[in-house]
């Protein structure tokens, strides 16, 4: 379908299977002016206690030294990768398959700071402790993604993560770990922030995924990293005149939505037990390791997304569009995100949408 | 000063003599709320109505093909001059000793993108067709800025001007503009943005400066090389998830601020001649060439913060502090862009101020 019509139908629809739902800027803009006290000064070039005090405020919460707001996660991780890397005197920098720098970010870590990437483990599963054994070369640094979200979000588990961790200070390899979705993570690892972030030696995190923020991300660690860090801010372009809007809607966002996560996770592990119903679906991780799912369709897929666009049509709840091809013929994903906008709809709602949209597929 | 008192003295003022007067983030939220369409969906990732009918706009404007909004006009000079250095195959990058690359970016064009600066012409004063033409290496692209900031924004005649380009074209040396400040040389010039900016093959252009925007910069020529820029933004980090709060106010700040640089210059022009009557006052550019002068005051530094601090405290009109070094003993600097707030003191008033700080520091 063409694009706009499936704008148009995206505005028509008044309700939303994942995420917070459609926040229109003019919408956002009011609601974050509300929430911000009328007499806080501004930010400039980074500096102000309204950003250097949400700085301390994500720096404590992860139990880390300092902290550094940037306006991506893009910045805050090559920079974070160049400076261990530097530090350790080896450009090999090593990550999963999927990694966001490897995948999404066109190849800047080779480009802009001269980094080699190694691959480590495969594609389609989490990376091992055993994969890392068999890494010949002298590491400048290892970066982890947890939850790893190209292939649902999945984690290891506790022990398997801190033996990873264990064999990179063994190995002296600094550790460091790329937590767009670590607020995500809390209700599997039942742990507090600080004791997950304890296992790295510097994380990201992302203000817009699960806390719906407009944009932003941290880089936190030690006190000389980060300052160190700052200089590379302002080499990125990343050193802004005035970041308030998105260090605001980032404060707005850890104040509202991370006492949400159980509820999110929650919702995403009921979703799931009621996809198992039908023999056309499949989902990973079984169970859902946080408020997501990557959500497995077998059929035709221009059936399917015409399906879709009925049934959405139909019932003003926005579901997904278009599927996204598979490595297996036949079978078509979407990634589903719960959030607000989730917990908004019954779960026996939802397991009727998607039989709607396999009815109106098959029919 | 302490510089805690500073800041409660400077949000005590009411009034300010340069800029655009404060505007808290609160204010300048719900102010941008009001002024934004209830129904105007979100730009994501670069995409949308949002941000590229705004695009077009300034491109139109500057009289390119295509434009791309940034985070920072370090980000849109760096990719520019890497650009077109990749090109024309050379490394060599030349620009005035104060170009912002060369003071305020960290070296970031060496360090991320393995350019040599070459330095043109001397630090006090505009840059000139003799400098260039002792330019024993092949360049692999000129920077000029309009106006040239660092020497109170001063801008060569128009003939000048033309002949540097001139020479640029001659040698195949593509010519990009610094101009951060470009909005305020239309009075200095009498002629539309699109005619001055069509002496340079790209531009790259601030919205919070004179059109006082939250933040945000667009780089603006050719199709081919705005679409490969957009790739080194991807790379830079700054193809954000959400740049609505920037675009937005730079619209706004577009709309409501450009006509307003007449008012500006000539109130930099009125304030010029009555600086002139105190002898221990000197100013640069004479008469002013944009909304920006560089005043020069000669007496004892710290009498002279002293009488500043006095004189904003009995009147509630914010002047500037502290005073910047200057090459010359006994001389200090301060640098005034004109702006709303400056329009709404009157002249007399304005010289009035100026007495009493010079007053109180002889007393």
């Amino acid at each position: 379908m063409d694009p706009q019509e499936i704008e148009a139908l995206f505005n028509q629809c008044t309700r939303f299977l994942g995420g917070h739902g459609r926040r229109l800027p003019q919408q956002a803009l009011a609601e974050l002016a509300e929430w911000t006290p009328a007499d806080l000064p501004s930010d400039r070039y980074g500096s102000g206690e309204l950003i250097s005090g949400f700085e301390e405020q994500v720096a404590a919460l992860l139990g880390k030294e300092a902290a550094v707001f940037m306006p991506s996660g893009t910045m805050c991780q090559q920079i974070a990768l160049r400076l261990w890397a530097d530090r350790r005197g080896s450009r090999h920098v090593a990550f999963h398959p999927t990694c966001h720098l490897e995948i999404h970010e066109q190849q800047a870590y080779q480009l802009l700071h001269g980094l080699h990437g190694i691959l480590v483990g495969a594609r389609e599963r989490l990376l091992t402790l055993d994969d890392l054994q068999r890494i010949a070369e002298p590491l400048g640094v290892l970066l982890l993604e947890l939850p790893q979200r190209e292939i649902g979000s999945q984690l290891p588990p506790w022990e398997d993560l801190v033996a990873i961790c264990d064999w990179a200070r063994s190995h002296h390899v600094p550790l460091h770990m790329d937590g767009a979705r670590l607020w995500e993570c809390k209700p599997f690892y039942a742990r507090e922030y600080a004791e997950i972030a304890g296992l790295f030696d510097s994380v990201y995190v992302s203000f817009y995924k699960g806390l719906g923020g407009i944009t932003g991300a941290i880089l936190a660690g030690p006190h000389d990293l980060i300052a160190e860090a700052r200089i590379w801010q302002r080499r990125h372009g990343g050193n802004l005149f005035q970041l308030y809007p998105y260090v605001l809607s980032a404060r707005k966002g850890l104040e509202e939505r991370l006492p949400c996560m159980q509820a999110y996770h929650d919702k995403a592990v009921e979703i799931a037990q009621v996809l198992k119903k039908f023999p056309e679906i499949t989902f990973m991780p079984d169970p859902p390791h946080t408020n997501m799912l990557h959500i497995f369709l077998r059929g035709d897929k221009a059936r399917l997304e015409a399906a879709l666009v009925e049934t959405m049509r139909a019932t003003g709840v926005w579901l997904f569009y278009p599927l996204r091809p598979c490595q297996v013929p036949g079978c078509h994903m979407t990634e589903l995100s719960t959030g607000d906008a989730t917990l908004e709809l019954n779960t026996a709602e939802i397991a009727e949408l998607f039989r709607q949209v396999l009815q109106r597929a098959e029919a």
